[in-house]
């Protein structure tokens, strides 16, 4: 096993040093869609009943609907090669996340789709064009509820995204080889907006919607980030049937049951982390830890038998990542790590099967 | 000048009866982008100073973006022989608005890039992507603030959606001639998220954001529907120099000064309305009473010199539609006839400006 693992890892290294000269793709050429759109995943029908002293008739006691979670897709020319790929931001960011870099360069969600395969962005439940549920926040103000029914309403800071995010060991001051493209900081604290998250019901609408349009696209692999990280394994925990690969990028791992581990070894996995990891003085996030969780969550996948591999990218010789490393100055590299991984271990896999069911 | 509005008005019935038949564009064929992607515009830094009792380093004393307007675009080839067209959505609604309709039909997003424009879509300030100003929630929260400071959120129910965007006369009946596709009208509901603009300055950020963007642009045609319907003139009042034409769908036309007029009477100008105006029983729109504020409206800048059309469809033989008439059944019809005025209003009177300042 640890010499199919090192194997792997050389491997790795020299395609990664190779894919900085190659660029697989033409950048700059028009960019030709077979079918794009927005739907929603989920939501459920709610009585909205105001609390006396009403505020005018648009609040007027009725139905509303909640949980729903909003999705835009963009399906190249000869899409159906290759497995479609579900991208799900993490706290206090929207789908934007994977769209256009702070710098202008283009988001991993076109690169993906120059890359042949569909891609699916996904707003989490209770953030963004998904909605949320405003019955809690218009309870407190009509004196139904005390203040302290409020949710918990994370805006994160500038300064708490500098260092969470590894922009600089502290705010305002960089690392000599970071990788996020800083001078253009300002437009990522624009993508920063609140995360009503406390809102939500237990458990989270965004995972079983997850699952949901796995099932709806006959086959998807699921992309996480930081707050959503875990979300592809949360969402085969409820129903893995649609879910043919999880890539996990940057968050802490939960301790799992052996069953629950059981179910997730039979999905490709793939976590990835960025550098400086313990470099960041202070603030709420344990980057060292996470990747240790994340070691061990990988390992006990790989003893029950299942795929899973760990990029930690500075152990691969790159170096500099940042917590956004699809934003940072070598994505389009990254993503294509991830594209190779998805033609490694998930559709060769696919494929197998797929000749296999057919011969 | 009646004899001209007369004229006018029948050149529209003829090309509105003969667009159903022709198709002016071959939906079915790969969409070709000559760039996309998405940014911000506007956003100014805030100091967020959580009240005493605050809740974890996530909302520790810092610095957050508020009043930043998210856009996503696509340009098509060849887009530059034409304006870009800037779309804003209205109450309760995001971009989602401009999308794939609730039954899975193009929506206008992708129809006017397929008719060769370049296309904006903005989620307005306090809304989805743009994000919103949580501080007056959070100060709530820690009790710094009463229950009453908390902002009125606007989350339509599903009854007061059906009569204000009229599917029917009342709440599950439809008109036997409605284009709503109400069999998809579920669909809708999901579109419809909590409206903070309560929370909003004054003047609103994103007029301000709006006449920017088209300055930035280096001239565009802004349009806004129903809670924004007004918003491209909005901007205009704040700054024109950018605003080349103003498309209005469905609102109240507020009273404004000569002085106003003036300004606006110098930017071609559209407004649209549906029908069924007057036939919904109760509820809190009054449409009809909306459509005679715009005719007003069309009179003072046309009287001012101004070329401004009404398009009240009824009155074209165009019958059934809907508020959300972007979504309605014969959606594409619509999209022609705003198509066929920017290139008769606006396009040709730039082209002329053009020709003249060339020559």
């Amino acid at each position: 096993m640890r010499a199919v693992a090192r194997g792997f890892v050389f491997a790795i290294i020299f395609s990664a040093s190779t894919l900085a000269q190659s660029g697989r793709v033409d950048l700059k050429k028009p960019l030709v869609i077979a079918s794009q759109g927005s739907f929603f995943v989920g939501g459920e029908k709610k009585s909205n009943t105001p609390p006396p002293g009403g505020r005018g008739a648009l609040l007027a006691a009725g139905d509303i609907t909640v949980n729903q979670m909003y999705v835009q897709y963009q399906i190249p020319p000869r899409g159906d090669r290759h497995l479609p790929v579900v991208m799900v931001h993490g706290c206090c960011l929207s789908s934007k996340t994977w769209e256009t870099t702070p710098d202008g360069r283009m988001g991993w969600d076109e690169y993906f789709v120059r890359r042949e395969r569909a891609v699916y962005l996904a707003d989490q439940v209770s953030r963004a064009r998904s909605g949320f549920d405003a019955s809690a926040i218009n309870a407190v103000k009509a004196g139904a509820q005390p203040a302290s029914a409020l949710p918990n309403i994370i805006a994160a800071t500038h300064q708490v995204a500098w260092t969470v995010f590894r922009f600089g060991p502290t705010y305002g001051k960089t690392f000599p080889d970071g990788q996020f493209p800083v001078e253009a900081v300002d437009e990522l604290y624009k993508q920063m907006i609140p995360d009503l998250n406390a809102l939500l019901p237990n458990p989270n609408p965004t995972w079983k919607n997850m699952a949901a349009l796995a099932v709806q696209l006959n086959g998807a692999i699921l992309m996480g980030h930081s707050e959503s990280g875990f979300f592809p394994q949360q969402a085969a925990l409820l129903n893995p049937s649609g879910i043919r690969g999880m890539i996990s990028i940057e968050m802490p791992c939960p301790d799992l049951s052996a069953e629950q581990i059981a179910t997730l070894a039979k999905i490709p996995t793939l976590v990835m982390f960025g550098d400086h990891l313990g470099d960041v003085q202070g603030g709420p996030a344990n980057w060292a830890q996470s990747l240790e969780s994340c070691n061990t969550y990988v390992k006990k996948v790989k003893d029950a038998g299942g795929d899973a591999v760990m990029m930690y990218l500075p152990q691969m010789g790159i170096k500099g990542n940042s917590h956004m490393l699809m934003q940072d100055r070598n994505s389009l590299q990254l993503a294509d790590l991830i594209i190779d991984w998805i033609d490694r271990h998930v559709e060769r896999q696919v494929k197998g099967q797929t000749a296999k069911g057919k011969g």
